[in-house]
């Protein structure tokens, strides 16, 4: 570590750092067959490690060019993006780790956009596709000793439900006003993460599961809260998949407020509301497995 | 008109203007029975007429104030929002021209959003929804002679084609550097807005129409130019449905470059892209019927 | 003109069409001295003319690629960049004319973001620059027959006053519920266009000039509605500057509501507001020298 | 904790967690003189603490709701905004620690958006503003024990300088293909943050301060490296300010890649650049007192 010039105030030293490069759109189509296949990824890679001669003395020789990062995505694409996301993320830490002379631990973070194919008359086509809405993320971290985590994740999925949703018998005090409720619309946009205990598994399995039982949980029980929901959908992920350690959940409340129409001699039962975009709840919490 | 105090420039006057409300987050759900259905849109309503006493003398009397529309959107969302949102922009209409004294004209703009019903167990839910990618546009304009148009659009649709596209044997000059290809990548978001022939129409079948000819055109040609591509897709669409009496599409041309692998002796064929976001061609047109 | 093969809807023909491409992103540093200049610029080109072979017959050999035109904004920005955004357009418009063989007409687009000079010590930096919010647009239409016209504009351009703003006395019927006010915030963020009468001007200096009158007017008067205000600053901007024909202003009203604290036994005197982003009001409209 | 009906995969429990309410959207004017004074604040509120019995029993009665925070937020904006937004975060913190029954710990995160007044002959008008670019942060956190720790940050802020600036003498590898360069654009927008040892400080001095030392180092010296000019701005911050604990910059590299002229017999001697959206590199770092 560098020292300062000795002002009263101590020594200054480099903490914790890291860099890499963002936003790389790799985009591959496998054509071994008329039946193409598509990956769009959009992939950070980060290293930490000693790269203080960097920060403190400008000596760049022991760094690996963040442009030299995106040229290996590219080319590691080639014979390493061959199935889940989750395995080009371990094939990337690995030649990472490798590829710095003083790198120490390496993060990749991949986001996977949605490509549904083109149905025509029914039929869906070979290598016409439409993005569709959602994204899966994968992060992968490992570290010279060898140890890899896998972790995998949910964006941007809008749900909401028109009924089968209340929020009541909450705390009341001097700012409260909001009035209890047993029938509101529950909307939120679904970002999960959740770590395995392995990395070796079927991910392309486990990330459909996980989505499918989120979504099936919303649907299945009268939601006093989105804390219960949350916990319900964690407690169904964990229960569905042994590989699973723990899962994580981020819900905006996007509300819905039934529109004042009684001023107007207009019954509102219900059915008309204003979809806020400002402000907005936040829950979030971890659903795990007791040690 | 007023006048200035007399400038040698002239004389100088209110020209076109219009006020309005924007971004009106109207969400219906219809819950005669336990099969909920929603409408979520975005409105924006917009008024021309005679202002000129507010602009120039600061006299309001005679305009509805924007927070009054919103409040009208709302209300006659209740009976006036059950079918198409083309037919609920012309209810909007209607009311406005009467409702403002100096109201000559009245355009409304909605986006409705995309909510298809969660699966569950290969069933879709009674009231449990995803958001979808892409939107439904429709505009309506109308003024106090009783004239109407009815337009309607589609927006935010990512579509993408892994091969059957070239751009060849175009114009060479001094500036040109780009190669010749008959097999690359072709990828758009559409946006197309169309015209109707009648205010009286079954809107929703014909924007399903629309759509389901856009994406069916796109996959089942060899495409030697977006603008080919843009012209096929308007005559099916023209000669598909006699409603419609032109249409016009805006292709933004996001482009997917091969990744120059050949600098680490990998060979690239036609496999690995970089989704570049800038620049983008784009391509725009109107498909007509001769008068 | 092509024709449709018959069917009893008439015959399908192209109509109106255009291409081009979007966000150029020039930049440029003129160096000739050790107090460096830049212009960072997002340059939109699009063409229009007889493409009628590209589109109905798949013939590109008339069309000037899109990525030509990148490459050219680029060269020509060495030797045509070197004044304002104006004259730029102008010289793109005059090149492409001559470049597409069957080109007829060409409109250039630009936004250029504004940078500052970082300060030290008092003193603006040689070449250091931080960016400013707003944007400064120019867009030049030429044809064949050699008629040009410039057109410049601001963009987001958040502006806010505190008092000094009302709205009051508009029309009161079954859906009005706002309540009148004679001291409110006005918060806005400006778009605005405007005509030259001539493509040979002192375009910064107008540039700027607008800019002032603007926010100057903004400042000067009791605002009874954007309305008015919108008419005040237009008649402000064409006294001082004969070169412009006309000028058009879009206002979104960015609402600021007062929050209700009465509810906590709280005064709230024009203090407490919630700055909400939905909806907005929109008010729009052209002043301009009568004919 | 809860227990899972005992699945052979263990005890499911709820983890760590948190709720609160996002983008409150609190403006507020001091009205005391004719010389107002606006906050334009973005805040959001997140509690952590004992909320299991809503998670797992559906029992909502210590939850306070998150409609409640905003309305408190609000109202004690009235008090206890009245300097800085460090100080406004402390005294949230307070509320809330005691608003909530099971609440633990409490976080509070304020965006404070820049409004600079509008000069009007070179005079700063009395009550209009225009928006700056550039964020001011802070974050508060605080527990039962009395327990407080407060953060200030930057967001938002773009700078370049033109020269002065390389990036050589890095790794080579089979993978790398960037030239060395001694001379090119150095374009990032700052992101900070700080931990101060202290809550009672003079916080918008130090935060002006740390935003004059960031900018003034940015130009003092030849950047070698993101890495080092990120280096030797922590130092400048630490070495002025001994309130300041540790300080924290992440810097996207935004490219700007010289634009290859000479194929068309053009000289591009460091003049025009391509201002690249994607990828972009990273660089982040932490710069602190060694203990």
């Amino acid at each position: 570590m560098s020292e300062s010039t000795g002002t009263p105030t101590g020594l200054i030293v480099l903490g914790q750092n890291n860099y890499g490069k963002s936003e790389i759109r790799v985009f591959k189509v496998n054509r071994d067959t008329d039946w193409h296949e598509v990956w769009d990824l959009d992939v950070r890679v980060s290293l930490e490690g000693d790269f203080e001669a960097a920060h403190v003395a400008g000596d760049n020789s022991q760094l690996l060019a963040t442009d030299t990062m995106r040229n290996t995505v590219y080319a590691l694409a080639k014979d390493h993006l061959t199935g889940s996301i989750e395995d080009f993320g371990l094939a990337l830490v690995d030649h990472f780790l490798e590829a710095g002379p003083t790198v120490e631990r390496v993060r990749t973070e991949i986001t996977q956009f949605v490509w549904n194919r083109i149905e025509v008359d029914g039929q869906p086509h070979e290598h016409s596709f439409v993005r569709g809405r959602g994204e899966r993320h994968a992060k992968v971290l490992g570290d010279e000793s060898g140890a890899r985590r896998v972790e995998a994740g949910i964006g941007d999925v809008y749900v909401l439900k028109t009924t089968n949703s209340g929020w009541e018998g909450f705390l009341r005090e001097q700012f409260t006003t909001l009035p209890d409720t047993d029938d509101r619309i529950l909307a939120t946009i679904v970002t999960a993460k959740w770590e395995y205990s392995t990395t070796e598994a079927d991910f392309d399995r486990l990330w459909n599961g996980v989505m499918q039982e989120t979504l099936k949980t919303f649907t299945d029980h009268y939601s006093p809260s989105v804390q219960n929901t949350l916990y319900r959908m964690g407690t169904a992920v964990l229960e569905a998949f042994p590989e699973i350690e723990r899962i994580w959940y981020s819900f905006p409340n996007v509300h819905h407020i039934p529109y004042d129409l009684a001023r107007f001699g207009i019954e509102n039962n219900g059915e008309i509301f204003h979809a806020t975009q400002d402000p907005y709840g936040q829950i979030e919490g971890w659903v795990e497995r007791r040690a």
